[in-house]
């Protein structure tokens, strides 16, 4: 039987995914809220959406579902709002007797996990998130390739995506809205990078300022060097000239990891896990979180042999 | 050589038209302004956009590139914020040097009119409106199959677009901030029809409220049946059955006027002539927006043989 | 031993009138939350008051207090934000294990009583709130006087008290925000009015627009016309002359009630009852807000010997 | 002849000083915008005071008054909304044809200035600012006691006033928007001391965070240690056992001087002295905003024997 959804932050940049991933798996939006109002976007999927400005009034009406025929409640709260206002949307979702479904990262500091994991006991409901890139093809495939190996891999994950000068401004900019960096756009690799070599043993930041962060990673089963930018002049040379404006690489032990392909659907994919009971959860997203939080409150180092290329030039 | 644009609003449903306009016709976005600061989308342009969430520190922005060397000037300010701050922003482009690009209905009152016309004749800068339909190739076609008709012409407008529940809450379902349904998604189709029938003779308006208006005009050379909504429920059955949530038609005695192809790039259009020195002006506006204004402003008369046949149902 | 409050929406008007009654009951208030910063009222009362823009993460905060020592633990959130997200704060507050003490009216429309009870019921904590006038030395006289009266009595209540545009801009001349006038400067004489002759029996209502609204009830024991408005035009001549700009007056049997003084402290004395166990539950405030609610939904009743003497000048 | 004022930042802490000198210099306020809509504290000034919470709808209005009839006129416009829009709100003023009254400081930014300065001259009309220490009658007899004196004095300015956690969270905490403690608390300080003791000859900067700075003036006539702060646990120990939460001392060769007194109707004596014609404007500012954005901009030195006593503890 269809499910029903509520979306947090339907406005937003990643809300069409969301929509579409609802629409997919064949379940149905019936609330969203954002505090902005130009989310004709909606009327794409449904025109019986009920909407809010106001999360107290979307509040409201989700509690009213909640208090009436079991048909009408919400099974499903969808969580795209800005990355500090997650965890306070996902209790809001376990509060109304639904399931939060919440975009990456999870939460920004790992403490926040306590209060949500006390609250999915309270309320018998749970809290899933969306790591995307471990339902990717090929990227399953790498892990299989490696699950038998057990010795130390090196690894290069080089990732560069040009933003404008609006991402500053936005809240995106803000290291307490964002968690920075290496939280807000490289966080979906650092989770890859566990999942694909086991747990972290030790950490170094050798570069961190609001538009670019490096450091290396000591793993079980790999020593990273890492890289992360927003800013368009860190693009290589042939990028740029391919008119291209983001440059995403992971190399082990050498030889390129391939997963340009096979990006559209992902979070559908998620879903459809979710749905079927193999969901992510707060014990999935911890590892990753407790990582960017370390990342975050390091110590900048003096560059030494660990540090990733592009910052030795 | 190329013009220097900076836009307002920049994060709303219209605006990337706005962009690809100013793009497509060689030009060059320069800043931006939006309360909400969700505009990625920029990143599509150019990564050289100066972003802001506030329109003062836009103004400041503009204030100082206006006193700067002359090739940093901003040329063009594109209006495309809710309907109601339309003239406060023509004035803040006439007033930092350049003129004023605006979305339509380019005032909600018409005596708004005079305050911009008056900073016009001060600034020696020009405000000049989005028209599209006038540069419709279908519409220009009819027009001149029109010209030398000087006979009386029984015309029936019919717009029905479907809009969710959002509609009414955002500000387009405010009717001092939109307008109200007849200026805010019929006063394209008001400009069109005074432009190819002469100008207002009479009104009646049938009916109005927030989410359908219907009624009557007599034009020099039409008389002017009219039906606009955003209620889905409205849409004709088998437009309905094809799942199409818009339905268009204009019949000029009796016969279907078509013209659904050709609108992807009127914006455009209007672009390139207004930078040609042939853009619609607050001249061109202004029958219109007297007329939507005195729609909003009519006493319902009870209908009559000159009500639109939907609403005689 | 003292207790801890946490305060929503203390930018605003009414409180100050809250933080006094928190420090001269011996308590202390240890966070606060408003959109709007400009809070410096908070340093009248201490230094230690954590602030925040954002309800959520006003919420996070109280989350982390709830799950830490109890001896941290907020127990008391007084809720004075605008009146349509009265209830949405109440549950805020039962949620986070605190009990709610709201400002007049506690919802707007009665249904949402209902979920606040079952969370009442879930939480084990209650939700509170300020009926001020049941606490006026006066007026708990003129209770006893009436006790064992059990004719009919003839009330005349009028209430005039001057608001200059900004009313009609703010929240509070939005009837969806407010509840209109009725509801947001009339439901605390309503309240008093039942509490002094007994339940509603029926209603008129002879006008009703933005500033002002006139009607009829029948308790079980008095007959009431009264009269409510926020329209300095209203004022009797020689209440103007004197350069007041409020009038306030209740008749009983022709005889005025003189309750003029006493005004000062009563959320004062409102917070000692509530902290001593003895305060205004929902059972209390749903008479006034039903009849409130009746009041907003009446249609219009042509004048007649019920209508009150200023509504038939 | 009264003259018309309209208030920019109504809502906020220090509007009602303004408030208060138009009123008692015998002037009419008649418009006034903040986004926030709790100004209740309109009614005790006028019933007839338009509001608008949009900057765009507030410049609406008074060009509106601009272009009718002369008696309707907005002569002053006063500017008391964050430090930051300061600039955009005196450009505003000036562009409806009114003399900007704004609160200190004029700008953060020195450069800003210069846009002000070629308005002013474009629209004939002045920006005044409110330095308020200039007026102080205590003050004036300091600088004419020194005014003959032409040796070096040995001065120490301690300024510390607490704030709660709240300050920090708002704008005032918010370094591109207050410009810091040295601009936000100190530049009254700053421009007493040039006033009296002449031009910037050079400085030091000892200390700065978000609560405090520290450091040290060469002016032409004296030598000034200074130490600003925000913090409660910098409050001198007896200051604290007396209750208070305000240190203000400035000590010039040795003797303190007097001037706790005589501050409540500082704002008013700017007024009178504005109205007058004796205003101070730009060329005022100036001094005390280059020697802010200075110290903001400085490198930190390490302690000398320069340094004020409290930061060498």
């Amino acid at each position: 039987m269809s499910k029903k959804f509520a979306v947090i932050g339907v406005g937003g940049y990643i809300a069409p995914r969301h929509l579409r991933a609802i629409r997919d798996t064949g379940n149905q939006l019936v609330a969203a809220v954002d505090p902005k109002d130009s989310v004709g976007v909606l009327d794409q999927y449904s025109f019986d959406i009920k909407f809010f400005t106001e999360i107290e009034r979307f509040d409201r009406y989700l509690e009213k579902l909640k208090r009436g025929p079991e048909a009408g409640r919400v099974n499903y709260v969808t969580v795209c709002s800005p990355n500090y206002l997650h965890d306070a949307h996902c209790r809001l979702a376990l509060r109304v007797g639904a399931d939060a479904i919440c975009e990456k990262p999870l939460v920004i500091n790992p403490w926040n996990f306590d209060a949500l994991e006390e609250l999915e006991a309270e309320t018998k409901r749970r809290v899933y998130t969306i790591l995307q890139l471990r339902v990717h093809p090929a990227l399953i495939k790498l892990r299989d390739s490696l699950k038998d190996s057990k010795r130390m891999h090196e690894v290069e994950l080089t990732y560069i995506t040009s933003r404008g000068p609006w991402y500053q401004v936005s809240w995106k900019g803000h290291a307490d809205k964002s968690g920075g960096v290496a939280t807000n756009i490289g966080v979906h690799f650092f989770d890859l990078l566990i999942w694909l070599f086991g747990s972290v043993q030790g950490i170094k930041v050798y570069h961190s300022d609001a538009s670019r962060m490096s450091g290396f990673i000591e793993l079980e089963n790999a020593r990273v060097k890492w890289y992360l930018s927003v800013e368009k002049n860190d693009l290589p040379e042939a990028v740029r000239a391919a008119g291209k404006t983001t440059y995403r690489s992971i190399q082990v032990d050498g030889a390129e990891v391939e997963f340009s392909e096979g990006f559209t659907d992902l979070h559908t994919r998620v879903y459809e896990e979710t749905l079927a009971g193999r969901g992510f959860g707060i014990a999935d997203a911890r590892p990753s979180i407790n990582l960017t939080h370390a990342i975050r409150s390091a110590e900048i180092s003096p560059k030494d042999e660990l540090t990733h290329p592009l910052l030795r030039k």
